[in-house]
């Protein structure tokens, strides 16, 4: 079966956790143990988040900008798909090696193409990088960046997200996973690249991974897009008393519970939304679960079934 | 024809630039130019320095590192190949378009296998990263750094420089260039990776491009190893009176000439070692030459060409 495992962030580090290069192995063994056995006999994808890690290099290029000229952000999308996927790699390659599965393993840098038309451009939300000063905050939007007030932590600079169109790389994947390759690609949602006037240009933008998970699915016609998050289920009415896991849905329900905002912003809804593009373009199956419980919801034993 | 394409640090950055973003894209966007007739029908990997770039990187996490946990240096290296290998990748895609060249890209994330025991972990000799004061110098001892003296700009570290033994991703590689793929690897010589106890571990230290490219060259069974560098052809005799244009020359001579001391060390020499090391284990020709030259270096009418 062809499967797009897409990682949420907390695959590589929890929420509080400084990212060391010690957490970070450790975090990544964990997860790379945990899908060890959907790897050998299917076409895999890896694909995963990078929130922390770009903040991080953004921080890095800021702190560091009187000496080393600051990279954009189309450049620290890529240089978090290396982090991320270097460590993913190796890692997996000795959870493989454990396992006695033979599978090679490749990690692509890959670019997504996005309409510069994309009314995300002209309205930014994804906060990202280092907290600033209010007199910073001047200086930024003077330079014509959008900087926003992160209720009482500081003034953070928000970034478009635009939708993907294309993975660029798409028949690279295609090759290498009919191969019997696993592939890690599309980290951190890809790296924003428009076309203008036959030409290809970087963006300072930041995709949503679970989109790009789902627009690379769709186009590799993988029958399962399994997502890993922080949560065992997809629940209605979510932290409140009444809260109820679903274990089902079809593609109805799914749109249904959508209008009715069970679903968070920036957190559940963008899944939910990828899983019902999935399966609106030809894709069978969307499972939602947490890296612990992922291999009983692949026996139907745990997580919420998506169909169409 | 299977080729190796080894780029030269001043095909990505010229000595003396400042490495913005606008400058990267305009020399690599040259570079591709050059050398966009060899990719059309033949079958190309090809790798690249990452000298200034690995080193602004450790000056970035340097800088940063109160805020921001320093990564060691295979994740600096694995950065460096995703800074670069993304905008190559881009402006190769774009360079292709021009010219209605049809192949696919991929850039991959790459480790290359070294030997704990190599007796480059004894004794560092590639300085890396930011300039230190004399105090600093002795912090860095004290953990366990060597850190040398850099004639008059200041006190700065010192890294092993092990040698390649396989490139990690070389049957990735292979099933990729053998459907026309052009692939951009092993760049910076690759993220060195030891065995130890069956496991991979990554390590602080930068493997020789060349060396990493003739490795590259010699698994895949390329029959050429391309090396574009600062220079138009190897010399004899190099800067001083005398000095002569190598035109042609047998693995024989090359090994003499490296016995009589005709080469740089650091520069020159490591280029012609790995050109020995690929005609002995097989590869066919070696042809050492800038990117101005290369299209005529590949019709004999230029280029210094090394053959068994």
């Amino acid at each position: 079966m062809k499967i797009v495992i897409a990682l949420g962030g907390n695959a590589i580090l929890q929420k509080g956790e400084k990212q060391t290069y010690s957490t970070l192995i450790k975090n990544i063994r964990k997860t790379c143990k945990k899908i060890i056995s959907i790897l050998k006999n299917n076409q895999v994808v890896i694909s995963h988040g990078n929130g922390p890690e770009i903040g991080f290099l953004a921080i890095q290029n800021e702190i560091a900008k009187y000496k080393v000229p600051a990279m954009p952000l189309d450049v620290l999308g890529a240089e978090s798909q290396a982090l991320i996927g270097y460590i993913f790699e190796e890692q997996l390659r000795n959870t493989l090696r454990e396992h006695k599965i033979n599978n090679a393993v490749a990690t692509l840098i890959t670019q997504v193409l996005v309409n510069k038309q994309d009314k995300a451009f002209k309205n930014p939300t994804k906060p990202i990088g280092p907290f600033y000063t209010k007199k910073q905050s001047l200086a930024l939007k003077k330079k014509g960046f959008k900087v926003i007030w992160d209720a009482g932590r500081g003034y953070r600079r928000v970034v478009p997200s635009p939708l993907p169109i294309k993975i660029l790389e798409v028949e690279v994947i295609k090759n290498l996973i009919s191969k019997g390759i696993i592939v890690i690609a599309a980290g951190g949602g890809g790296i924003p690249v428009y076309l203008e006037k036959n030409e290809l240009h970087g963006v300072e933008a930041v995709i949503d991974k679970d989109f790009a998970s789902q627009c690379l699915a769709n186009s590799i016609k993988a029958q399962l897009l399994l997502i890993l998050t922080g949560v065992d289920y997809v629940y209605l009415n979510y932290l409140k008393k009444n809260q109820k896991a679903i274990k089902k849905m079809n593609l109805k329900q799914a749109k249904q519970y959508m209008k009715e905002g069970h679903f968070l912003e920036g957190s559940m809804k963008p899944k939910i939304q990828a899983a019902i593009n999935f399966l609106s373009k030809g894709g069978k199956k969307v499972i939602i679960t947490n890296p612990e419980k992922v291999m009983k919801a692949l026996n139907n034993k745990a997580g919420t079934l998506i169909i169409k």
